[in-house]
């Protein structure tokens, strides 16, 4: 269950670089993204109209996804544009989805493209900016993406399940706030004067500033439509004012979350880490993602666990406690774009 | 098809030494074994009552079975014990199973707990002997679990599935005997004065004897419910009266195997020999087990292509011969068994 | 989709060489091949008709397969012939199959055994020439056989799936002359001065002509029901009469494409190549066979995505454009074929 008339990332540009399209399901729909003409963002379904080969196992040229298959080319807007010694006019149009290239990633809208508007992109204020720097990585998870938001809108999980990296005991002791408005939902967590996970101790370091003292820590997870959820996390030095303290007492970033649902049980989760210090320090940006890399492949190996789980119990109902309240009001924003598309039956 | 109000073998202990649980499928109930209190074995529903995680990805710790997501700390009975910042009084159950160790293994219920009885469990009277040596080990089969039994009290196969270690020609052509009395089955076959085969050449030497002498080779199967077959196997110097020779003569033992159904089409395979020769003699020990896990291994072969053929053609009836006797008749008590446990719909 | 009442090449002899059965599915029934009596080659059910192990996993002794569970001597014709210890009257016949060795390869007739005729095997004029010389292999694809018949009924894919070996931009501009006359459907194509692709201007050298001039070069696909495709294919130093050139100007041979279906989604695909040049040469033969297992990978690979595609969207209709018209004339046949067998329900 997804809404589909929505801004979904898809892919990184690398991914598409050097005239080789790329074909992936979002949102159970089959599409080749490629750069057609004048590098632009294309996608369109993943469906050669003359004998059903995947566009994906063509190459791009001129601006044309050609089938490797017997040489169609396609345009943009999924209409064929030639085909060695045939005439193309009455072929069939395949569907195009409206994508677009924004804040160095690939988003595309996979349910009815008259709605799309690239205003409604999610805006990532420091994308674009030379203060802050990002790594980040892709998992293929075998697990419904409404899990990770749940996971990642409750990080109580990390004592248990990142106990050696960003986890400590403290985290649970913390009361959990949580607020939504409608739009967007946040969970917040603060933890004062504590002592830095590993993680953290290493982030101090590359801040410049000491790992061994008492911090203030805190997390602050915001999800936002259709399945995003960026979460301000870091630390202080103790006394110092926490999240509001001042730059040089702090190493704080963004933890960026887009979890793009593949099929009901399986999604692309984009994951990575911006921050503001230390930005032009490309070794500390290749630790940060490794160290990344390792806590989300805890969590990849619990939801497809967890999703095993719950493909076999189907009936099954789960707690929802205070804890997973971020959870529970960031499926219901879920749910209520997903109604919106269903069609109406009005009965006269 | 199999009967849940029984006990099976569930695992080894050394299995969930050391804090680890162990998540294994019997009987189709998905369940976590564990050392709970005072290292006495529990098993419960593989499945946390928070969000379904399975709790068989977390650790023991004072005894109780923490959940590697959110912590959730559950009992041996099925209750939450507690939760990090949660009151859990109102919390689910989950199932408990009951769960022995006993001669070397641990044995789980999976059925109507109330019925569960530990002095009903099959009790091995060479487990906990010091005369007595066991080895043993564990295949994963993907074939219903009766095909093992039907190979097991059926030992014509060895001829042919094991012609280069146990098998030969003689035991084609000895008759065989079955007997049932309703709660066990046994099928015996004698061959005497024949050349012993490469397996009992081998423990003809380990028993400090000839090994190329004429002997009397006999093997005794007996089904046990509900489904493990005990098969004492030996040979003789001829004439010295074959399975009732004095010790000084024979190197004898049982093969033990616990046939423990996974799903409709898979088992778990628990096998082993026990015997009474040179107990001490620890590389005696490994050099058969290597030889059972040859021999085992050749039969999960045939079972696995046979199940792949059955499920192919599941209408078609197969031939019960005299040889297959002693399977036929171990089916017999197993349809017994579970047909006590099938509601009975009463008409008035 | 496939006719029955046909024969397909089933395996290579080599195959069943050694006293060792084959078990191998076409058109939907499991079969095991062997040499039985006299090393006549022989096909049965691979189903014993004891306890339905695969036959395949036994061995072939005096011309006898010996099932390799507990011995029963399956003949030739689908009788049981002995089993240890047994009476085997009253067991039950399971199918034979009629099976010829011929050309070099061992055909199968997996329909109704009373309408097979040997006389009807598609005779390889080439096969048992001492001027020829053939080479090939054998690829198992996950891919309904049609859309192997369609790819080798239209070259046009050459230039876009074999750019690196055999495609070149002057196939696409060449017309495609299709002709069908009920029985067997030829597709045409032929390129005047052109330069020759790599793989040819390798076999012009292994033919002792110069690889750097132009030449005439030819495509003639020959589909041959139930699903054979013969093509003659060459190049002839140009302005010497192309495919009717005198031997001494050309390089020319034959790809052999027997297309067999193992179930509705895949095949076996025997592919190879004949040739009258130069054939004493075993290297020759080794270097063309290597050169075709990497053209047909290629399109091993392209018709399994497409048939992934084609299972997504089992509903889409796909264009029939000229180039398509031999694999669409081939299909017809093959639709006339198949409505033969289907029973004809009479309304009276």
């Amino acid at each position: 269950m997804f809404p589909k008339n929505a801004w979904y990332v898809a892919c990184t540009p690398d991914e598409i670089d050097g005239g080789k399209p790329l074909g992936r399901t979002v949102c159970n729909e089959k599409i080749v993204f490629y750069r057609g003409e004048g590098g632009r963002v294309a996608a369109v379904e993943d469906f050669c109209p003359h004998r059903g080969a995947p566009l994906s196992l063509g190459r791009v040229c001129n601006g044309q996804l050609v089938c490797g298959y017997h040489g169609l080319a396609m345009g943009c807007e999924g209409k064929t544009i030639s085909m060695p010694g045939q005439r193309v006019q009455g072929f069939p149009t395949i569907r195009a989805y409206p994508a677009v290239e924004r804040h160095g990633f690939v988003w595309v809208w996979p349910g009815d493209a008259e709605q799309a508007d690239p205003a409604a992109i999610h805006h990532l204020e420091w994308a674009d900016r030379p203060d802050w720097a990002y790594g980040g990585g892709l998992y293929h998870v075998q697990a419904d993406y409404r899990l990770m938001v749940d996971n990642l809108m409750d990080l109580t999980h990390e004592t248990y399940v990142h106990a050696g990296s960003i986890g400590q005991k403290e985290i649970d002791e913390a009361p959990v706030i949580t607020k939504a408005d409608g739009e967007h939902v946040v969970t917040s967590r603060f933890m004062d004067n504590v002592l830095a996970p590993p993680f953290w101790r290493a982030n101090l370091r590359g801040a410049g500033l000491p790992d061994d003292q008492p911090v203030d820590r805190w997390q602050v997870c915001r999800f936002v439509p259709p399945s995003h959820v960026m979460i301000e996390v870091g630390v202080a030095l103790a006394g110092h004012g926490g999240l509001q303290a001042d730059a040089k007492y702090k190493a704080s970033s963004i933890v960026v979350d887009f979890i793009t649902p593949e099929t009901e049980t399986s999604m692309w989760y984009f994951w990575g880490m911006a921050r503001n210090f230390n930005v032009a320090d490309a070794a500390l940006t290749a630790e940060i993602r490794d160290g990344q890399a390792r806590v989300f492949a805890e969590d990849t190996q619990m939801l497809e666990a967890q999703q095993r789980n719950l493909s076999a119990h189907p009936k099954r109902r789960l707690l929802m406690l205070n804890i997973d309240a971020g959870g529970v009001q960031a499926r219901r924003i879920i749910d209520r774009l997903a109604a919106r598309e269903r069609p109406t039956h009005v009965v006269a």
